[in-house]
């Protein structure tokens, strides 16, 4: 046991963070620690007049790391007599994102700093902050128009979830904040340069992941996006410009080096390298055995769905896939991103809001018991899946739900069951973008709670992508993910690894339960499919000639409206 | 009040019978009875092996009117010490239909010889049997090919409910049946033959309402349809074309005069006028004041839609209308039905099958009190109301339901609201196709249960179909308007009238309270209308170039195959 080496792998979610300490020799997790957020609400602090926004406190994140890694390493300890720090040998985080914070020339967030401690707009921007949607479309048509190109990697639209809208949201609602800054940062690169000494704007490194995905870095245009475009903007942003490095960097890389302050805080030993942060569902396709051809699905209230193309082959651009990054997932592979707008939460809407079947039977597993006695096809119900609007691959988020082929006789199961095949038709139309430009799909692998809890769903899944369902063989694949970076950047001879390919294939896995499609359930839904193809074409496609796209949207309109 | 003149209605609904005494004066009901039919469940005889089955025992239609006229003229001599059987001076009766019974050489019914008492075949077969679906096709489609105007007065599609159906069905499923039929005749027809002695094959009067309706019955082409036409069918039923006049008669005429035989049965004095019977909804109609230019809606479960037009004035075919038929409401005019296939019973659908809003929220009160505060398209919602197909404008009971615009957040009471305005919309889609075809409608009045007990849905009506809502001022307005046939036959000398309009005018009334359309309201309405009929045309017509009209079409043919 004296030669076990171990990684930490930190998982920053929405709400909490999760350390796992897990043994590099096989993805074995030897304790697992979860500090939840303190303020706000379950962590995000709320404005009750604007729903859009979204915060977080920098410093819940700066105790989230101090608790939990304490945490792991006493639980380690209390479980094997044998275990040693000295055995930890990389450390690896991912975070939400875009979830930039602002912070001086020193690198200190202007959250800590005493003038701004109580601002909302110095604090973390939580990637479900939607408050700069005006600014995001200002970015769009300025992109549209003068470089179409940067939108291209990004599925054609910049949203308001990511890295300029909120800065420049800021610049115009509270200038004095956005002058305070010297710089802002992701979260996911917040971490590692807090941890190893470099959160000096001059000297830290951003991670591709954020910048490649969520604020239009590219190396075919230098990188960010030109000057004299952010200038265009606002002068300000354009000045902002010159903060941001022309280099980026993939999981391989290291951060730096775990600081003795930091060490000490942690009860660690110094020195430890630390790799590059990234998003969280990123790592949690490394965790999950992300490789060409194999596309990890990541379910939850939505899904991300991603994948990896060899960067030295050639790649178009996909129209729809919101993200196509070099290094984003894996160093060396083109990352693709795609994801279905709300999965489990249409589920909890029809739970929750509709509260079907009288008192006792409308929860969801009283829906899939009677669910799972349907045959495909057999309700006559088809769904489309957009309560949320559409992520992929229409990239619009005007967009409603729809349900089709109520008689006087249909019933709760029926509807829930159409639900469940509808969000399984769009995972398939994400699939079949990626085929349709080259990117073959041979093995899906699904993580993410729905996935061990629903049988039902899985079965459907196999039975409409026709393809076998995988899970990943930890719940807690995005922590794994990061102790997998935290192994490669350690390295082979300190008893790491050297690639990616190799840690996975000792610290990854499946379950041995997975869901093979039936050939009969398959062919119905083959016939199904066609025909939610066909709505999903008529009223998602500007361009379909049966011209049914404006209905949502004029409805859309009308509700404006009379909300009023 | 020697000189006070009465007539009786008659109203035999679905699953009872139904007496007033009116005064002919002012329409003031002096007396009402009802009974239940006691033969099979809620009076129809069902066969668990095939749903299609519906029955009823002639016997119970002559208990019912001796029940009912008994307890009538009892309550109106408790109720009134001057009231005297004498000043009742006409009989008018309406039953459902197309409801045909099989009859011998004396005009019998079979179920009423010993050899048939018991076999489903030789009762009435009642309106919603739907046994004969496939003779119904083979009927449209002879039609089509040979006598394109015989179905151009009713819709275009000759429907499983109706006259030919039924006996063709019988003759191919129990010929010895059929056979000992001499003829077949509505329950409309037999009620007024049987109070008048005028049974008999050879000489019983047949309705207008009932021919032109249900039977192909038109002057044009010389009554009901040719005999080779039949012959074609089945040779038999062309020798039952033998059996069928070429005379029928509007509810003006007289079916004949009360027997003393029967007037000793019902307690009444002999002699008395007993009019032409009618189908129920239509006589509801001229009970609710119908008109030229005055819509009657009767809204239940689902609606029946009938205006007039005169029959002197030029009236095109318009398509889509189930029935055009001169003389078949109003004598002198044309009669024109239109109607929803699903009204009441798509709320009901959601109340009962899905019932949403947990235990305690999801009744039709709670959720109307709940939707009452929703502004025109605040929710988002749009829906199609076909759960149960679509009668006028499309014929099409291969149709479905539809709801779109649901987002994560959409409510029980949204749902409600916006099914109410799918019915609303599908009623003013009805009003539309009669006005393009010159039928202008300057009136709209309603009746049913519906009407009276949800302000709400008639306020939405109103907003929509952007006129005034009124409700007729009885609520058992199909009786009154058999009491208004009953003045009619008696004639003006014996102290009824000698014509409808006066009749009308002095014994039909509306409610005070009336539903006007909101001005803005309407103007939200135009706006979602428009989108509802392009949601309409696009899934309801073959002809849209969107070419959406094979979703529905197909996802039922997977059903069907899915629960074969």
């Amino acid at each position: 046991m004296g030669t076990r080496k171990l990684t930490l792998g930190l998982d920053y979610g929405t709400n909490s963070v999760r350390t796992v300490l897990v043994d590099v020799a096989n993805g074995e997790e030897l304790a697992t620690s979860i500090h939840e957020f303190e303020t706000g609400e379950a962590g995000i602090i709320l404005d009750p007049a604007d729903h859009n926004l979204a915060r977080q406190k920098p410093s819940d994140y700066l105790k989230g790391v101090q608790v939990t890694v304490k945490e792991v390493v006493a639980e380690a300890k209390n479980a094997d007599k044998d275990f040693d720090t000295s055995q930890i040998i990389g450390i690896g985080i991912d975070t939400t994102g875009s979830t930039p914070l602002p912070v001086d020339k020193n690198g200190t967030p202007l959250s800590m700093l005493g003038e701004f401690k109580d601002n909302p707009n110095a604090q973390a921007w939580l990637w479900k902050d939607h408050t700069g949607h005006a600014e995001a479309a200002e970015i769009t048509e300025l992109a549209k128009k003068e470089h179409p190109e940067y939108l291209a990697k990004c599925g054609g639209t910049y949203s308001s979830e990511w890295f300029f809208s909120k800065i420049l949201h800021c610049l115009r609602v509270d200038p004095k904040v956005f002058d305070a800054a010297y710089t802002w940062i992701e979260h996911a690169d917040y971490m590692p340069a807090v941890l190893t000494g470099t959160t000096k704007p001059q000297t830290i490194k951003r991670c591709r992941c954020a910048a490649g995905h969520k604020a239009m870095f590219n190396n075919d245009w230098g990188g960010y996006p030109a000057k004299d475009f952010l200038a265009k903007l606002d002068p300000k942003l354009g000045q902002l410009r010159d903060t941001l490095s022309d280099n980026t960097y993939a999981i391989d890389q290291r951060a730096g080096d775990l600081t003795k302050d930091w060490a000490a805080k942690l009860g660690l030993k110094a020195g430890i390298p630390v790799a590059m942060g990234a998003f969280d569902a990123h790592l949690g396709g490394v965790g999950s055995g992300i490789s060409t051809g194999k596309l990890v699905k990541i379910i939850g209230t939505s899904t991300c769905d991603m994948a990896v193309w060899p960067a030295d082959k050639e790649l178009a651009d996909i129209p729809g896939i919101c993200g196509i990054v070099d290094g984003s997932i894996l160093p060396g592979f083109w990352g693709l991103e795609a994801g279905q707008s709300a999965v489990g939460d249409i589920f909890n809407w029809f739970v929750n809001y509709i509260q079907p079947g009288g008192s006792a039977n409308g929860s969801h597993e009283a829906l899939t018991e009677k669910a799972a006695r349907l045959k495909p096809g057999q309700s006559g119900l088809l769904a489309l899946d957009w309560n949320n609007g559409n992520r992929t691959i229409l990239v619009d988020q005007r967009l409603t739900g729809l349900l089709l082929g109520q008689t006087l006789h249909t019933t709760p199961e029926e509807i829930y069951h159409a639900l469940i095949e509808a969000t399984a038709f769009g995972a398939l139309t994400i699939i079949n973008r990626f085929e349709e430009y080259g990117v073959k799909i041979s093995e899906v692998i699904n993580c993410g709670g729905i996935t061990e809890k629903n049988p039902l769903l899985m079965q459907i899944y196999a039975d409409v992508l026709g393809r076998e369902m995988k899970i990943a063989r930890s719940p807690q694949s995005c922590a794994v993910g990061s102790a997998i970076a935290g192994a490669v950047v350690a390295g082979k001879k300190a008893g790491g690894y050297d690639n990616f390919a190799d840690a996975q294939a000792a610290m990854c896995g499946v379950k041995e339960r997975t869901y093979k499609p039936n050939p009969e359930s398959n062919k119905v839904y083959q016939q199904l499919y066609s025909l939610y193809k066909q709505l999903h074409d008529a009223f998602g496609l500007e361009s379909f000639s049966g011209k049914m796209a404006n209905v949502m949207k004029q409805l859309l309109d009308v509700k404006d409206k009379a909300n009023r």
